[in-house]
């Protein structure tokens, strides 16, 4: 049970951004701006840092639904979200993703945590500033909005095909739809 | 050193937030929004509870930044920024925020680490569910603000006057407003 009276329909963030729209608004724009904006980085490889450092600060719905998300962007046919959530070790993903979601564990481990090798690794395989800066700010922005979903102890479907629905809807419309159509 | 190019003469994450204009305005937004929007929570203790997280995190900007806000908020005379930062457990912190600053370190930690037990201690002694809501939101927030000053290894001034005027303008026009007067 969420530790606060939140809508009993409307899952993990859904429920806090229904009660709360004063700040949803501000959290919704960061999230369109941060992951479908201008950015030397996909969307899609955006969607996966997302879901790489909700995976490593175990929150169910935050994982389920960007890496949903990630799916769709990648298309049909390509596996590496759910090869990189099976091991992240082993996922076939490409040098310079894997030297920024090297980077991004460690901003979620703490900022203080990357270093200049980080960094140095990054730009060897063709990271530019812009996209370290849109890494960390990722990383840094999931490690708030797991925090909400989960300090709130919001409540997450369990069924996959709800995670496929919010994944279509969000690689589609973005963050500044609404959830439902009414 | 920054991990990137940053402008030169804007410090801690005014770096970022100058270089980045896109993302910028929503943090400002949040911050905003989330420090002196309506709340059952005075700003001072918003601020106050910010300072601690920070604090928490060991983000030297944010926290000199933060506590500098408070202290002008609480005015002279309250010396409960400095005796927080001095030592948590002895600070004379009112009950009704000492317990919200104690659900603030479990966020901090981990959404998950927060507890029924946490919630219930809070309500018990005047939380009201829109305070435990921000305090939450607030926490995580300066979780991802944290990261983003010391993930990009912005620089910060040693220099306690510096500070003191970035409280006293935060304090007195917010956070939309800009840095400097041009």
């Amino acid at each position: 049970m969420p530790h606060i009276d939140l809508p009993p329909n409307a899952p993990g963030i859904l429920g806090p951004m229904t009660a709360y729209p004063r700040l949803a608004q501000h959290l919704n724009g960061l999230a369109q701006a941060l992951l479908r904006g201008p950015s030397s980085l996909t969307p899609a490889d955006r969607e996966l840092i997302a879901t790489s450092v909700s995976s490593g600060n175990e929150c169910y719905f935050c994982t389920q639904s960007h890496a949903a998300v990630a799916r769709e962007l990648y298309g049909a046919g390509c596996s590496v979200v759910d090869e990189l959530l099976d091991d992240a070790q082993t996922a076939p993903v490409p040098e310079k993703l894997r030297a920024l979601l090297a980077v991004a564990e460690k901003v979620r481990q703490g900022g203080r945590q990357v270093s200049a090798a980080d960094i140095d690794r990054a730009r060897k395989v063709g990271a530019d500033d812009e996209a370290i800066h849109d890494t960390v700010l990722i990383a840094a922005a999931f490690c708030m909005f797991n925090r909400y979903v989960d300090g709130l102890a919001t409540w997450a479907p369990a069924q996959p095909e709800v995670y496929k629905k919010i994944g279509e809807r969000l690689a589609i419309q973005g963050y500044m739809s609404k959830p439902s159509d009414e």
